[in-house]
């Protein structure tokens, strides 16, 4: 799931990034909006389908999208995949200025279905040290599942992948962000999946330590120091 | 899932695409009907619901009229497949009409099951360039789901597309009809997943317009004009 | 799926039939009992419940049982089986013996674990021309499904009959028993999955009627007369 | 899913079966906490959350822990898998210390992330005739698919693990603990998951009786009695 072929150009994976991230992110916004709106005020139900609904959208789209580009939608994935080396460095940066971009294009589509201002910023409260454990270990596990995963076929891995996210909606704290680029553009919907943008840096900076401490145990467990 | 087997006479496959299109609509509509008399006015979860069902019927139909038909229900996918070379042309016509015909007769086996009057015409308000939009994204979503899901077996294939299609019930703003049969039909049935007449053709033009639009990435990413 | 290996003695897969077949009554009272005593009284969320349990424990029951015996759990299944030639006449009679003897035990071992008596007559009306259209429906689909998946691997067709009866619990207006030893034993739990015993015989008609309706419709479009 | 590669220490598959079991608490008490504070008191959407959470959680962690320690993450699994000759003797007591220990551990974070204080004792009251019977079939139960899916590969033996314990919360009366590190670990938090000390006992009983009782059938189905 994290290689990039090398028959393409890195425009056309870069591409396929900010297509997948985009429709990750009217997956995400789109389906809480949805659920919000019809769910009666049961915030649990609402989560629910917002977990549902995200679940399903990256199965479909890890599938379609993972041949061309590796469908990382996720600037730690493809940090993750550069340090084991299953990706090559310089393609970093266009990856994840295309994860940003595909998912903030992805909450304004979701804004225009639901006939809503294009433009908005969170006012969504998600901070504390509680929130940043949830998303540390979120993203601890969610790396592991991606390591854990690529001795596997992609519907296996879009399939694991696709279910930790889902369950870790409910099983941490947070959400389950686990991801930069979408923290970074859930900062600009003020809907039920948004957050305020002072609490996205800890959100990222919970992420991040995450990458960084499981490295190792990557390491350890895979007997590698740097080749996938 | 888009091949048509050149050894079964087109009058077979067509058969078996008016059963597999039947099928699904019983699933979407009679869903549908179930859970608004169950679910107690919470239209979130009658929707959950509907969703659900529908995404696991279109599971195992597409697993059992696939290998037959390929299991189309969908004149956009129809048409898609003919545009790229993995379906002939001279099939299409019967294979819509098809659809259609399976379409509206499973909508009067939903009535027939739930002892209501076999012939309805909806009342359902689905109009507005926010549904619009949701529907050519949804249409989008779909046709890219087909197309990048034709390398893979087809229990693969299957579920990636009744994963989006579950999804997208919840994350496009119109619940996903994203088919212009199933479209039609539901304007003949004034229950849950009705659609008014007047605003079907709203749909069906947003379905078509996500085929001519995404057709022309579809050959950047495949590197192909025809043939699949 | 509909299998019997030839080098097992009858006894011991009449009695892994009887072993699926209690599991499988255990998952529908079982979580019927539980739905409706958790769900406040929302029926619609108890029915979505029973759904997914049964949905989960078929397909956890079809992997584990199916290579010993073919996890038919299901008269009509072993009818269609032994009438398409995939399954010899003389085991029929202790299939279904085993089928209706285990349903029987599972809703049993049910009332034990919640505390309910053992020994109950059900008073759930469900009767009517639509009830009827809906368990001829469920049947006739159940037979499709489980024909048209008979090329795949048990996973895949396990997958599909799961989500096959999870889908067809809403979509049709029976809830979906389409199975004879299945309605049998559920004449004997008066709790939510319950059903009249005067009400059963035409539930089971119905269902024998799919299997008479379809059988036809299968030899078309395979091409065979009795071998699978 | 129960072999241990040889090729690894067992430090290293020690420590793998913590994390695993760890996450799995994880799963289990924090999307139990979630549910709880945001399903508006319907105990029966939130045991649904807590389900399907849980079973999400269980895929990903068999896919990505089985092929390193076989993520038995259960004492019983662990002792079944010595029964029958697929794992060392000596092994067993390090797997069962890391799987109380990861458990517990799981526990803790699950408390941090959620800002709860660490150290908790339940005082949920599960006890009686019928809890103790439905941990007795729900341990058969796992038993007989963990054993029935020894001969598909790793991602089907996961899903039907994950499927069956899903059910499982619904289908027996006790939640379906069946593991008695989880009954070990459920004890140390008094919230939706909890369990009280004083009732853990009976269950890791009726747990351990399961493993007794299933043991000859599974000698009688495989033909076998030592090894896998």
């Amino acid at each position: 799931m994290t290689e990039r072929p090398d028959t393409r150009p890195l425009s056309a994976t870069a591409l396929a990034e900010v297509i997948a991230t985009a429709f990750l992110l009217i997956a995400v916004v789109g389906s809480g909006i949805a659920a919000q709106r019809l769910c009666g005020g049961n915030i649990g139900l609402a989560l629910l389908v917002n977990a549902l609904a995200t679940s399903a959208a990256l199965f479909a789209i890890i599938l379609t999208i993972g041949p061309i580009s590796g469908a990382h939608m996720n600037p730690v994935v493809t940090l993750a995949a550069a340090a084991t080396g299953g990706f090559e460095w310089k393609a970093v940066p266009s990856y994840i200025v295309a994860q940003i971009a595909g998912a903030i294009i992805g909450v304004w589509i979701a804004h225009g279905m639901f006939d809503l201002p294009l433009l908005q910023i969170s006012a969504h409260v998600r901070t504390g040290t509680g929130q940043w454990l949830a998303e540390f270990v979120a993203t601890v596990g969610l790396l592991g599942v991606v390591w854990g995963c690529l001795k596997y076929e992609t519907p296996t891995a879009a399939a694991a992948v696709a279910a930790y996210i889902g369950g870790a909606y409910w099983f941490t704290a947070s959400t389950s962000f686990a991801n930069p680029a979408v923290t970074i553009a859930r900062a600009f919907t003020d809907t039920f999946a948004g957050i305020r943008p002072g609490d996205a840096a800890g959100f990222i900076l919970a992420q991040l330590a995450a990458l960084i401490v499981i490295y190792p145990a990557y390491r350890r467990f895979s007997g590698r120091s740097t080749a996938i």
